[in-house]
């Protein structure tokens, strides 16, 4: 089964790479960009009978910083 | 407009992040995962009026290297 794990920084919180992305954008000649943010994309490969409580430990013990970033979880059948 | 944009490395570059993250999880009692990819997620929040192939050019250009990565873009209404 495949997992998806999305983790971005909570709001609030400074983000240089998103802001190095924008400034980056924006030499670029790219106007009409207000906000970048940078977060992480974790795909898992886990066996198929993996609990969503196991998924989310996982995000919480490492994958996540739950201070000071967010999770979210997203299961594909394939 | 929010747009979201997944870079993911394509199959069969070598992911040392992915590896260290694999690694962790076992050390950790997270049995039965086969394969972890890291990747890298980022919002943008652009004006309403960009069009999908600025957001394609901005992909080509600063945030996937093509060479070793795919990106997928998704557009959302807020």
């Amino acid at each position: 089964m495949k997992a998806r794990i999305f983790v971005t920084l909570k709001p609030g919180v400074l983000d240089p790479q998103g802001r190095a992305i924008h400034h980056a954008l924006g030499g670029l000649g790219f106007d009409g960009v207000n906000d970048v943010r940078a977060g992480k994309l974790i795909e898992l490969d886990v066996a198929d009978g993996t609990s969503d409580a196991d998924l989310d430990a996982m995000c919480r013990k490492l994958l996540a910083n739950t201070v000071i970033e967010n999770y979210r979880i997203e299961k594909a059948a394939a």
